[in-house]
């Protein structure tokens, strides 16, 4: 066995050990070392490059690897093996997925606000917002010699005559302390029901003293991001906010390598164990902590997740999913609960899933539908959610389609080699003097925050800039020269934001060509899904009144930047609207108003969903589309030089 | 620590550790010894006696060893603290209640004759042998990319076509594998399902060239003992049978004992683990193992057991039901499943329970009422079951009464001093000859057994033969003086009915007028019964003209002597029918009608419950029993000494 140390830029470090031939990438994930490989270690995205600092490591070389950077110690994980005890430097742009989790401060209105406004979206809209979740109190008379009906029954007595309904199902969870909580509350208790037309479920029984809160969990499953809230059942208050990386990132940055790493040996439970054992549920236990509540006491939850993410949660194959004909095992269930799955909630918990219609249009979008509220409107609106894939609904209140395509994890920082989530670090907006070609630009986190790499939107806007100041061509290529301009020994070209002295980490902050060439055919993905989508339909873009955005690409894009690169059709940019996270707000909506729930089913079964593969005139669309705005200028006449 | 070596007559021995001053029943207990302790460790019963053959023991000296016994290295094990390493031999007798597990053989036809007789009593009486399970074949057109339904819809469409079902429940252990048994299967499975008039519930999806068995589990959980079968739902062939001892039995031999030990810190889950995981669990494996069913096959159970022992199971709080008013939790419930108590069967199974109708009248009455068929004749008929309690029930088919009446353990061989089951080496039938006072007995095993004590059966011969001998009077005291005739110091007098050289054992094997005193009170508590039911209906014995006696007293009980020592009334002997054990039967005919289920549920509803202790009469009627035969002989014309 060897030693094997990870350092990191904050001074901490994780100590393991390895066989001699382990891989380092496995031994990282063993250890619970996030390092980042999108391509799940199959040495192409050159993501997981770490630094030998001390001992010796069997290192491949590969073209991820310039001569200079082997000399000072730089090696792709996926492609080392360990041979004797070693230590490595993870720098922080390698572990920038790390399952850092945050629990939000509610103090600021900020946080909730989107929550708020999708409160009253919905109940304009016509929707109740009421739930079938009730605390009831019960109070019974006490057995006696002349009145020795059972506790089951008694309570079931008592729960009839408060409802007037015929069947109370009392599960084995609250059988099971039945006699106890009677007893010690001397026959009044409080019960936690759930009814129906039909029939009536007993989720808890508690004494009068304790004052419960009906708690539910809404989630958000990204593929790069989980986020999370624990909201009263009665009021829809929103009592914690948290999020977290998802932690199957180690398996891959996209749906597609995290499905191969599933389907290796004991890999559904390897990936399901990742999101809910230690991403979801030390989230509900921080959460539940920040606000006081039992986390028994949560006894519903709903999931706005992708198909993919869906799929792995419950850990069922999700192989189908990426092979022809492409079919999920469920568009929704109501079979699912907390115990079967093992969340920490109450076990009887229902989970509610936002129903996929699509292996590629999942949940996340049905509930992202409903709150864009486009339904709603006569006018014909555009909802798009940019995450690892981007997914587009358009429509108004008479119709809708929806379809998907695979923009790749450049929207979250993803296959950019100096690309980050919004978080501590991230450049998120940035403009380039046209003279100077020097970059000013705003950093996430503390005042004086130095840089060490670039999310969705800084990256959006250094391309825009690049391209404004004629730096880059069409193609994005470089086509001037200057001191942050430089090209390795293959001619690829970059530009430099931040100089290693400048940056907050140990590297230069750069964009390479490859970066745009990436970044280019993920816009590229989606404004042409958008022109197929609405030429299968007979509209043009000229006739969207409302672009809705969503997705975590982070509430700084720049809409007029992502006119400018060809991401968004070129229409008047006061139609465009962030509205944030809008599966979780639609996951929020289903959980506290049964009426919502119906709804997004009802949106989700009426909503087309167009196959792009299957329109012949997408693929020379999405070539058309791999150009700074586009092939054909004329569509985007308001994109002009500085 | 000391080492504590427990040593049985086979030879085997259990080797276990001690701390200084720990209680060595207690020892026992946790080294799974089985000791038998009915009074629970009080030192009243006296039945723990163990000696000392090696190292010491720090031991209270009781009016159940004498000071011969003593300097032999007798002790009661529940009054011995260990202050050192020590060697215990566990004789026989202590331990003849160890759980034995034990399959039938099945090629005997008399194995299974009570459970086709069952099935016929039933079917003649227009119930329909039919229930809710079904395997349905399956074949579903494979997706294409023209038909891109998920899987559990197209299931769900191709179950509806089949059977014209709105509602199809699909649950999260089916999800869980349907695409992979879809795929590998190439959409053509066999389906398990319930289906009732609302809905359609999955249990289980195979493969098409699976020979699935829909298995069901039926169980009889008795105080001492369990017995199970595993049946065939599609015809109810019985495929295996066995039954092994409570594994309760080391806390207590009767239910108050065992509810006083479920009370204590980690009773309940150390109750039901004992009931559950070291006695079904394991008779399951070995039942699957002898027929070729795999666990997972079996899809629904049924219990009949009495109101404590469902309690045990269920691991809820029992106490409530030995302290006035003597309330149970439940009588019935529809929401206990496999995965609830850890039943190591299809986790989704359905677990019926054979309904109680009071705190001690339970589902093995209700069960065993259903196949006893009274409630079907026209004719006034008594039905007793046997056991650690008594129960009975009176009507025919306009009305029934039932009561219970706690009767000890006598009958299955506790509180006798000598008494054992119905096992091996238990003396089952005797007589007496008047002149020489020499028994002539038969014992329960292979030709030649020796003797090792008695069980109910054979004590009711050898009191009945000791009465009608002269041996001992009316009240139960020896009248005669013979070789096999003794007194100890205290002037106790016993017969002996094998000397030491004559048993299977270390011990004599004999009677004392503590043991007669305790069956007299135990048959004194049944007759008062009887004779208190009746009376409250305004019936005389004369007028009940079918007795059908049930129970783990055993076939071989001689109604007869029954009769002669009080036990049950003087009526012709030919209207005395032993039917067995009558709760398995009748938990078998539940689970594979489900007419017969809902019949019996129909039957507890409307059988009167008579509190006996609510009865002012009762007491002096119990006094007025506690004779040979009775106080009144006039009730006993036709019992006449030999």
């Amino acid at each position: 066995m060897s030693q094997v140390i990870f350092k990191f830029e904050d001074g901490s470090e994780v100590k393991s050990f390895a066989t001699e031939g382990e891989n380092l990438l496995e031994v990282a994930r063993k250890s619970n070392v996030a390092i980042d490989a999108p391509c799940s270690g199959n040495a192409s995205c050159g993501k997981c490059k770490v630094r030998l600092v001390g001992g010796t490591l069997d290192s491949k070389k590969t073209r991820h690897i310039t001569d200079e950077e082997y000399e000072q110690g730089w090696r792709l994980a996926c492609v080392s093996t360990v041979d004797g005890d070693v230590e490595i430097m993870v720098p922080d742009i390698a572990s920038a997925y790390k399952s850092r989790m945050k629990v939000a401060d509610l103090s600021s209105k900020e946080e909730i606000k989107i929550f708020e406004k999708a409160k009253s979206d919905v109940e304009m809209a016509g929707i109740a917002l009421s739930n079938s979740l009730d605390v009831v109190e019960v109070i019974m008379d006490p057995p006696t010699l002349d009145d020795t009906m059972p506790d089951n029954e008694r309570l079931t007595r008592a729960l009839r005559k408060y409802l007037n309904i015929k069947r109370v199902r009392i599960p084995y969870s609250v059988l099971h302390k039945l006699p106890d909580v009677l007893r010690e509350n001397d026959f009044k208790v409080k019960c936690v029901i759930r009814t129906t037309p039909d029939d009536m479920f007993v989720y808890d029984i508690l004494g009068m003293d304790v004052d419960v809160i009906i708690g539910g969990l809404v989630i958000d499953i990204g593929t790069t991001t989980v986020s999370a809230l624990i909201i009263n059942m009665e009021n829809g208050e929103i009592l914690a906010k948290g999020s977290a990386g998802n932690g199957q990132i180690r398996y891959g940055a996209d749906v597609i390598n995290r499905i191969i790493e599933s389907e290796k040996p004991g890999g559904r439970k390897r990936l399901q164990d990742a999101v809910i054992k230690e991403t979801i549920n030390p989230m509900i236990q921080e959460m539940c902590k920040s606000c006081g509540i039992r986390p028994q006491w949560i006894y519903r939850m709903c999931i706005a997740s992708n198909t993919t993410m869906n799929h792995l949660f419950a850990g069922i194959n999700a192989d189908p999913l990426r092979m022809e004909p492409y079919i999920p095992a469920f568009f929704k269930t109501n079979s699912l609960f907390a115990s079967d799955v093992g969340v920490a909630i109450n076990p009887d918990a229902h989970i509610i899933l936002a129903p996929n219609i699509g292996s590629y249009v999942g949940g996340d979008i049905t509930a992202g539908t409903l709150v864009s509220m486009i339904w709603n409107k006569p006018e014909f609106s555009l909802f798009i959610d940019l995450g690892t894939n981007g997914e587009l609904v358009f429509g108004n209140s008479d119709f809708m389609m929806s379809c998907a395509c695979s923009a790749g994890p450049a929207f979250e920082g993803g296959d950019i080699s100096c690309g980050m989530r919004a978080t501590d670090g991230a450049i998120e907006a940035c403009t380039i003097d046209k003279e100077t070609m020097e970059p000013t630009y705003s950093v996430i986190g503390e005042e004086g925050t130095k840089p060490i790499g670039l999310c969705g939107s800084g990256i959006i806007d250094v391309i825009s800039e690049l391209f404004a100041c004629g730096i880059i061509g069409p193609k994005g290529k470089f086509v001037r020269e200057g001191k942050r301009i430089r090209h390795d020994k293959y001619g690829t070209g970059s530009y430099v934001l931040a100089f290693e002295e400048e940056a907050g980490s140990v590297k230069d902050v750069e964009i390479t060509e490859v970066d745009i060439d990436n970044f280019i055919r993920a816009k590229g993905a989606i404004f042409s899904a958008i022109r197929t989508m609405l030429a299968s339909l007979d509209f043009d873009v000229s006739m969207i009144e409302n672009v809705y955005v969503a997705g975590g690409i982070g509430s700084g894009i720049n809409m007029r930047n992502a006119i400018n690169i060809g991401m968004f059709p070129d229409i008047p940019v006061e139609m465009f609207h962030y509205i944030g996270n809008s599966s979780l707000c639609g996951a929020y909506a289903m959980l506290i108003s049964t009426e919502a729930e119906k709804k997004t089913y009802e949106l989700a079964q009426n909503m087309t969903y167009l196959e792009l593969s299957t329109v012949p005139t997408y693929m020379d669309e999405f070539v058309a589309c791999c150009f700074l705005p586009h092939t054909d200028s004329t569509l985007f006449p308001s994109v002009q030089p500085k």
